[in-house]
């Protein structure tokens, strides 16, 4: 069974990797990419995502989304983890091809609506997109099939945040906007860095993907080469956590993750701002602000070697 | 060694347990109580410390605190839990003795500055008194000789909050105060839930309590049938946690805990208003809202049965 996917994506590199990852499976048809701020600004991102589209052919749509977070103050693009130009400063050619005249959040009102029941939202950066679809369309949690975040940071297995100590860079870019996903009468499943903390692509498994993938390879070995840097200066680690391919990855086979169940709220300011906070025991408690809220699924464990199986038979398929 | 103590305390049933604890501890003499409000309003903790001192015959003062929080609404005292009159409704008779003229924050300030480096603040209740103090007398951060804090929930051993999912009673009701409590540069130790969750009076251990601790014992027992019919109706279990004790505890024999190290801070709104949460780990983040402050000593294991014992044999004293 083949599931039609929206990603919503700020290209990014671990972003080209989910988005290459998603094109190649057989069990998902990427319907459309909408984008928006977070690893890089909104004319970057979108820019990346249409220069995905044309190099690689890709038959799906591109729609061009939020520029900035609903109600906090920008936070600002990631240019210390990917780049001025959101691909590790790569040079790169601009597309030809032009975006969907629609805005992100109507493109997908539009797409949902047309299959209902049918489409997955697939979020790989800040939520303002989704956030946005939500209060324009609020039936649309009634059609969608499944939504995906990568995002959050719930403490288990020691992960906390990445950017702060306690918040993960796609909920702190957006905590409003993730809370309303979040608290949404809608399934989500939620991959945060409690599991993509636990995967990682050594500099070893990357250069296998350049002399094993083709052209898709050699494009992400050349990408990731300051990502990797990032992480070496930063962690001291030969590699990299594999963080929007483990979102991709749940769709094409949820049983690598485990999942616990309970509501998901945001901390949407003050020092832990963008901590997300699942309510997985059930207690009963003299205030609850979760206790209205419908029981998502957050990743608590990941089986790591076989998502790194999964990820580099699929994209092997681009050297056929 | 004798440590000198300035108990900090909105009694309550588990306070009347830490005071009497403290009182009866060689190792500990008990300077002054200071009140506030928080399982009682402001006029009952402090009739009951007044009673306490009178009944029992402390040689200690008591100065009366806060009324209400800092800066947010207050909460209302834990009625369903220590009753109308915060001794499980047990009726007492009126102290005739009066409470220090001064206020709880200057008794603090100038018991501390009366002896540099000598006295531990030990508080059980909201930290309003702490903060307030702090405020008109930064200095005696420098004169203090350990703060000691039964508050917070930190979600090790699976221990996250009691009056809502992420809180602990005493910190929700006044996460201000209890952040800059947190963050002040004093050496401060959080006995929270993570431990005071692992340590259990049962039913029949304070039946011994009245059986071998004198008139003492028979006014925990008699004070504690209330409490313990929320713990039964509430949980399903035939006992109650040691919160209050468990910070006397560690005055007593800090050997009984194991601490992590790491700066503190308290969400103060939203949804998880009044979590606390610490720093334990080094990595490095773009936005640290914890960088600037001290490290502090968060309780995550304790040895319960010796906590019990040691409880039980200092309480035995009454008995002589």
């Amino acid at each position: 069974m083949t599931t039609k996917i929206i990603l919503d994506t700020d290209p990014g590199i671990d972003d080209a990797m989910a988005i290459l990852f998603a094109e190649a499976s057989p069990a998902i048809e990427l319907v459309g990419l909408t984008t928006v701020y977070g690893n890089a600004d909104i004319d970057i991102s979108t820019r990346n995502a249409l220069y995905l589209k044309q190099r690689f052919g890709f038959q799906c749509d591109v729609a061009k989304g939020s520029s900035q977070p609903l109600q906090r103050p920008p936070v600002g693009a990631s240019v210390a983890v990917h780049g001025e130009n959101g691909f590790g400063d790569v040079a790169i050619e601009a597309p030809t091809i032009s975006a969907d005249p629609r805005p992100a959040h109507q493109y997908i009102i539009d797409t949902v609506a047309a299959s209902p029941g049918e489409v997955t939202l697939v979020a790989v950066g800040p939520l303002t997109n989704l956030a946005m679809a939500l209060k324009h369309a609020p039936e649309i949690t009634k059609l969608v099939k499944e939504v995906v975040i990568m995002g959050g940071a719930f403490g288990t297995n020691g992960h906390t945040g990445n950017v702060t100590p306690f918040a993960e860079a796609n909920v702190h870019d957006d905590p409003h906007a993730a809370d309303i996903v979040f608290t949404a009468d809608w399934p989500v499943t939620v991959i945060g860095l409690d599991v993509t903390h636990e995967a990682f692509f050594s500099n070893d498994y990357i250069d296998t993907l350049r002399d094993t993938c083709g052209d898709v390879g050699e494009f992400m070995w050349d990408i990731s080469r300051f990502y990797l840097d990032f992480y070496k200066s930063r962690m001291g680690v030969d590699g990299c956590f594999v963080h929007d391919p483990s979102a991709i990855a749940y769709v094409i086979d949820p049983s690598l993750f485990e999942m616990r169940q309970g509501a998901v709220r945001v901390v949407c300011d003050g020092p832990a701002e963008g901590l997300t906070l699942q309510k997985y025991k059930d207690t009963k408690h003299k205030t609850d602000d979760w206790a209205d809220f419908r029981a998502q699924n957050v990743a608590v464990k990941v089986n790591d070697q076989a998502l790194l199986d999964l990820y580099l038979d699929t994209i092997t398929s681009y050297s056929d």
